[in-house]
């Protein structure tokens, strides 16, 4: 960890800057869209920064366009890899099909078949391994060792930190005034990108973390003033299951103004009623933001919000309020 | 019929213009969206007029509010009054509630729950009738006999027809240059105000209309030269079940380029790949353009479109390629 760090530069907000200019061409300025509804429910005034419209269905194309389109030339025909069955493996793989140079993304052999048909349907390449830690780490070395590939990290990388960071600049230009932000934390890099951004173009601005109680290993590292990581939570929000490491912790320590959490119920129904009112289809890690609000009315009435719509990459056959299997 | 004809004027691209100016406070400009995706797989460059994100979920809004913002105090004092289960006495709920008039829907007592709690939630009261066309003439007469209020057609009035066409005329607006324009059909008043505004502000452009081959009377009545209505026709696309009226025969006969349609599977897909690619919430009967489109690839490749996405009120529990019960 002490080794990881000396070598881990955190990124600063010129880095955010060069990271919006390298990436435009690849990645959306998402619509900040509102509801009158939800207004009235919270009693807050809520903008919402519509990243399940991103490229590759989340916000996650803007760190991996980042570190794909800052490699030089000769470690870019090398190609990029990755360990992700979720957003980042699709990211990285539409990030390095834009360039046009390979990506292998390392997923184990159990994933659902419609995961691993979405990163080939981008050019990534599979690589399976058993799912297991001690597999993915051995089967990813092999790959990093034969193909010599650069290792893009889903949000332990300065490069992916700076690239989700342009999510709140954006954000910013596009809505005056905001009191608070707030997205959903998992391994914490969007939640980096936006401290990261915040901090240097409104430092007053307030920063929510939100996370499922199921997974609630930022909420508990937060509290006790180091990173505490859990094993195999079980969440239906299933891209916040993952640990702080520690550039995304040095942020979230630095800068999060505090971590609120919300129950599998409280998601699901909070995800449902985005669908039924919004018209957008998105993820349940995207809801867990809305389902704090719903749940803290007295703490948030009254101002005004941004709220990151994360992603919205959901199985269609196997939506979490119709009963699981 | 013939008595009717004479009773009811042929909206013009004035009442359009007038019919925008009155509505504009209650109604989104709604956005339109383009989708890298599916520009590839049909060929065509399409542009999603979405007015799914329309307030009270389709486009229906606009023909309700400008039917009810209209009146003069008087006739708005007692009220507005409408048959349907679907987004017209939702919308017209709406309006009234804007407007702080009564609204009377009369449906079905077998309709669903939440249809009913829907129309309740924007202030609208439901009187039931029994499921057929004798018992909902009868207690709808009686309605307004005893109410006074002002009967709102859900398609056959000039009213609703003119405030329809605020739709293409804010499209016109947002893209340039559009080849066709393409609407779902069902009793024609989508497709009827946008032949009123294009015929007007873009008379080269062509205007398509799109059907489910399970409920093809507008197809069938457009080839034979006069209307042909269906005995309850049985399609997922729900609000595409009612036959052209003579105000809307009149638009389809003069201004329609062609019919085209498509079986249930293809607009059950074509739903489902919108949701899953766009990330939007749709209903079924929206789904019916692109579902035409790809049939079609040939006819549109190369075309710039304008698809008109009538509506997002859907029952989440019940969606079309989960199997229904």
């Amino acid at each position: 960890m002490s080794e990881a760090i000396t070598e881990l530069k955190i990124p600063t907000y010129d880095d955010v800057l060069a990271a919006h200019e390298r990436i435009k061409p690849y990645i959306h300025n998402t619509p900040v869209l509102t509801s009158t509804y939800f207004n009235g429910l919270t009693g807050a005034e809520l903008f919402f920064k519509c990243e399940n419209f991103q490229k590759a269905g989340a916000f996650k194309a803007r760190g991996a366009s980042n570190a794909v389109f800052g490699l030089d030339d000769a470690q870019a025909e090398k190609g990029v890899a990755t360990h992700s069955s979720g957003n980042h493996g699709l990211s990285l793989s539409y990030a390095a099909g834009r360039r046009g140079i390979p990506a292998t993304v390392v997923m184990p052999r159990t994933a659902p078949d419609a995961k691993k048909a979405a990163v080939r349907g981008y050019g990534g390449r599979i690589v399976e391994c058993e799912p297991s830690t001690s597999s993915r780490e051995a089967v990813f070395a092999e790959v990093l060792a034969e193909t010599g590939s650069e290792f893009v990290h889903p949000y332990n990388d300065p490069r992916v930190i700076a690239g989700q960071g342009t999510c709140s600049r954006e954000l910013f230009d596009q809505v005056e005034g905001l009191d608070a932000v707030m997205a959903p934390i998992g391994g914490g890099g969007m939640i980096s990108g936006t401290c990261l951004t915040l901090s240097n173009v409104a430092p007053e601005t307030e920063i929510y973390a939100a996370e499922p109680e199921n997974a609630d290993d930022a909420y508990r590292s937060f509290k006790a003033g180091h990173i505490i990581a859990d094993d195999a939570p079980q969440t239906v929000a299933d891209g916040l299951k993952v640990p702080l490491k520690e550039l995304t912790w040095h942020f979230v320590e630095n800068h999060v103004t505090d971590i609120l959490t919300a129950s599998e119920q409280e998601i699901v129904d909070a995800m449902k009623l985005t669908w039924e009112r919004m018209k957008i289809v998105m993820e349940p890690s995207s809801a867990v933001p809305l389902a704090t609000i719903l749940k803290n009315r007295d703490r948030f009435a009254g101002k005004r919000i941004g709220v990151i719509i994360t992603g919205g990459n959901v199985d269609l056959n196997k939506l979490p309020w119709m009963g699981n299997d």
